[in-house]
């Protein structure tokens, strides 16, 4: 079937449809969406993407996303505790802690987890700046936020055995059922590690 | 609460959220997608926005997309038949009609349907050009595939009306059950008009 479409459209869908979650009729939406204002909303995503493209960077000292090479916006904000570091996968578990609004500290930001299966290695994550950070000095507490998968176990017990030794009190997030959640629906690890991990009820 | 993200990021959530069907939290993680190949995969996106803001036009004859003010893929293919016309509200109406690969005529793209409750008139939609084409001559049947909604009948029977004596039949597309349809889900109007406009079993 011959496609109706200019050849400027389609290619629009198809670089749509590598987005995680846009299939071709979602793309093919979304297309006719921005072209609706002709080429005003297609010239204003592509300015943004241009800038995300050209400006953001790693902040050098904890990896979080940052621009232009300098630090990021937790990292230069004043009074953060910098002696408590919290380390996460990515940028979206900085967003999800920030959300929280109750933790202080500064973070270091992994990019992943260590994954044979996929090639990934101690080696592709900012392992060794967070190594040099403690290296300097000043780090009271690394509490290890990695997720609750098997990499991220590995990942968290590589960076232990790494830093043991060097005066660094090491804690990781608390595991059991998540609030509102349905026993009948949490899996066996869940409940066997809140089993493991219960506390006393205050009555 | 601070937002840890740098301003550029922000910026293309806030610009992915205009798209229909996209919230803040799936328009994060659309950009946090795109940032994971640091700038190629924003930069890509960028380029086809750029070309199709620049190139896409529409055609000077059927109002369907084209590129560079050229006639659209299927004004410009040999073998349609440009005697029978097939009116349709968007080019995505010309895309489904085209999958079903049972239409070998042309097309007439009007950009909308006369909504008054929304300010869109007559002349808001490619109207003259229809006209046009018919002053022209060669045209022989006029196929009015408005929605089948109050807008799309009004509109249809505003062209109808226009056209009427000037020797092109004038048809719509047949309304019913759809196939797949269980009669019990149709609403009373597709069922009356299901049955107005019955036809012989051939048993």
């Amino acid at each position: 079937m011959m496609s109706s479409l200019p050849d400027a459209v389609e290619a629009l869908i198809t670089e749509l449809t590598r987005l995680p979650g846009i299939g071709r009729k979602t793309a093919q939406r979304l297309a006719f969406h921005l072209l609706k204002s002709r080429s005003e909303a297609p010239r204003r995503l592509a300015e943004v993407l241009e800038r995300v493209a050209s400006d953001v960077t790693f902040c050098p000292r904890c990896n979080n996303l940052s621009e232009r090479g300098e630090l990021c916006t937790i990292c230069s904000a004043p009074r953060r505790n910098e002696a408590i570091v919290c380390v996460v996968e990515t940028p979206t578990d900085v967003l999800a802690i920030e959300r929280t609004g109750r933790f202080d500290g500064s973070y270091h930001v992994l990019g992943g987890s260590i994954n044979p299966l996929e090639g990934v290695g101690p080696e592709d994550l900012a392992l060794d700046a967070l190594f040099a950070r403690i290296n300097d000095g000043g780090i009271r507490e690394l509490i290890l936020a990695n997720s609750a998968t098997l990499e991220g176990d590995t990942t968290a017990l590589f960076i232990a055995r790494q830093v043991r030794g060097r005066g660094v009190k090491i804690t990781r997030l608390a595991r059991g059922i998540p609030m509102g959640g349905d026993l009948e629906f949490a899996d066996e690890h869940t409940i066997s590690q809140a089993i493991q991990a219960r506390t006393d009820f205050e009555g």
